[in-house]
């Protein structure tokens, strides 16, 4: 089947009746009516009824979940769930199970009910579960459209180190590797590298890898390794160029998904949001007088998850967007790189971006003066001397940029309503686990 | 410039003759001439001439490395570079450089001699050379066309985690991470993941990430943290489909290399291999004894990176091929999941590439079968629980498969002629160097 059918067999059967195929996939149900045999076959584009028809014998062996092979000849009938099947004429077992799997693979998850935490247990083995397993089709079309996107305007495609010495903001949430005799860290993000790339000349660059935050807390929508989708560009003129390309950027994304998985959107009941022209921008002072006022709801200098769910609510009522901009945080909330506003010091170029009640992306315009930067840091409380591999490009003309990263699991689990970000993450790494 | 000039200014200029242009680059060079001031811009596509005439006023403050805006006319000019050239009349200074910077930019590396610890303590300063920075350009398409191939193939790209409980090696040259209350380690390669996915039911899958070795030896061609190219793929008749796969897919990238490149190609004079139908395979035994009794070298068991030197002038003498496979490695020198070989079980099916005189992939046929890959681990004085998270998907039909592993930098440097694999990387970690 691997090799042999094109996307899905039911939009390649019809055309294949009297053709002899070799199929390869996994036994997703055997059924026995009489003389005859069902075995449904799935492979990674679908499944196909394969019918053994006498000669019983070929059926042996053929449990759940067995890896095989099976050869013969696509007929017409009605009644097969795509109105063709396979006659089998040849079976040959790849492998089989070793003992009976400790989940079913070929019954709805509502039926079996199952804990998160069993699924990810059995990691390896749940993905096979098409409800759970189609999520990551969705996240790589995602990841596609995202380098797609920013390909066609120009950016290059970089990567940059995980092990660091020293944090992004200054030491917190850091998980420490023994590197030789000297102690590392896990970049927490590849803000400062994204930007030395920026003023090494490429002046648009954008990364998809790992990000590590050693947060101790164990939420719904946190993970400790998470795959963060980042862009950076130079020569901008306002930081109005970053949220207006993030709107372009996410409207292809959207409708390149739209396209290209109808099918595992549809397992999901998901519906595509369409991405405004120009998706709405609040200030965070106006965002928390309109939770005070309308909502009630009290949100002192930073929105907490629920504060992030009510602005949603209130863009979609007023706007029609499910994507909203709140912009323009406190420097005190923002880190040493965040470029002040103009018109009020104590704020910043910056925003977070929310879609159906999460944020999902943080950025903003950086400081490109190489002497605010040295001042910035040092009105942290931090010593410039530390970052001194990150300051030298600052020294030869580092124009006007920003940027911003997209978390991919948040992304990915919005779009499909999934209550859990664990579910977009092919092998989530929390406070608590670490294997499979 | 980097909003307005599409590919490259040369190709670009002719058609915008007349136009006015706002122009954002780096000052490359100023000259004098009497009453004029040539000034040559470089962004990220090229470098372009701009003339101030007259009024001098505003090439003040233009020193090299400046980030700077210009707008000005395009006109005609038959002693400029590319025949055109802008004739300035507004200069807005972006950023000055605080000092002069430590490394020139705008002459031939071979004129000012630069030795590469020099180049990698400035990394981001040296990208802005053109003779530096452009091996990015030539890794971003060989990655871009990497993925593109292995989409067309069906092949699913995935993430895996770079946090792991144990090495895929059984313990050696693995960085030990700090993970809240317990020891993790840095995952030397996606090799147990990216095989739990295939048997995940994805069947083919493929990663571009960061892989880590904490070896201690600081050669020419290591890293400690490298991008590791790597897919696998199920339902595979024999390891041949693995180099067969690899051979088009090497040659899918040489030839979009060759077509997305070739200014960066001419910059390092550099030839793009031509990917035989069908890359010769040696096995290591033959190997060593042709190059006993060819070139009087000894290798006991396996190559040294003499003997991939020798090999390889060997292969393009023998087959005018810049590629060879090397292939049934003994069991001792490959890791526990390594096939056995069905003729010779001492050896495995396994394979390394070598290109140009350098090991670039190692690969093989991966044991599928479950009691044979526990009795495997066992033989290696290993414990079987300890990899229980790897070994559950093979109890439940895990289909014959393998895979491989390119080393990016690797192929990089050798496509153009890179002496040191760090040239390859943009934030090099090696034995002593962390920063930047």
């Amino acid at each position: 089947m691997a090799m042999e059918i094109a996307r899905t067999w039911a939009e390649d059967a019809k055309r294949r009746v009297g053709e002899r195929v070799r199929l390869k996939g996994w036994v997703h149900t055997v059924r026995e009516l009489g003389k005859l045999v069902f075995v449904v076959l799935r492979d990674r584009t679908g499944t196909v009824q394969c019918k053994i028809k006498g000669q019983k014998e070929l059926a042996k062996g053929l449990d759940e979940e067995t890896a095989v092979e099976l050869i013969g000849a696509v007929v017409e009938d009605p009644r097969a769930p795509d109105g063709v099947e396979v006659d089998v004429e040849e079976v040959r077992i790849l492998a089989k199970p070793v003992e009976p799997p400790p989940l079913q693979i070929n019954r709805s998850l509502d039926v079996i009910g199952m804990r998160l935490e069993t699924i990810l247990d059995h990691r390896a083995l749940s993905l096979r579960h098409p409800e759970i397993g189609s999520v990551f089709k969705v996240r790589a079309e995602l990841i596609w459209a995202f380098r797609e996107f920013l390909r066609q305007q120009g950016f290059l495609e970089v990567q940059t180190p995980k092990i660091v010495a020293a944090g992004t903001e200054g030491g917190t949430a850091l998980f420490p590797v023994q590197y030789f005799e000297r102690t590392a860290y896990l970049a927490q993000s590849p803000q400062f590298y994204k930007q030395m790339l920026v003023g090494a000349g490429y002046e648009r660059v954008f990364e998809v890898g790992p990000v590590y935050r050693a947060e101790e807390h164990n939420t719904t929508r946190h993970l400790n390794e998470y795959i963060s989708l980042d862009y950076e560009m130079g020569f901008i003129d306002s930081f109005y160029e970053i949220t207006q390309l993030e709107t372009e950027l996410l409207r292809f994304m959207m409708e390149h998904v739209a396209r290209a998985c109808p099918r595992e959107l549809e397992i999901y009941k998901a519906e595509v949001p369409e991405v405004p022209k120009s998706i709405p921008h609040l200030r965070l002072d106006e965002a928390v007088q309109i939770l005070k006022e309308r909502y009630d709801k009290r949100c002192e200098g930073d929105l907490d998850p629920e504060g992030e769910k009510l602005l949603c609510e209130y863009a979609k009522a007023r706007w029609g967007s499910e994507f909203v901009f709140v912009t323009h945080y406190p420097r005190a909330k923002r880190p040493m790189y965040a470029m002040p506003n103009e018109e009020d010091p104590t704020l910043t170029n910056s925003f977070d971006l929310l879609f159906r009640g999460l944020e999902i992306t943080t950025g903003g315009q950086r400081i490109h003066d190489y002497h605010m930067l040295v001042e910035s840091i040092r009105s942290r409380g931090l010593d410039p001397k530390d970052f001194e591999f990150y300051l030298e490009i600052f020294k030869y003309g580092m124009p006007p940029h920003g940027g911003l990263a997209i978390g991919a699991e948040r992304l990915t689990a919005q779009l499909l309503g999934l209550p859990n970000v664990r579910q977009a993450s092919f092998f989530p790494r929390d406070r608590h686990r670490l294997v499979p």
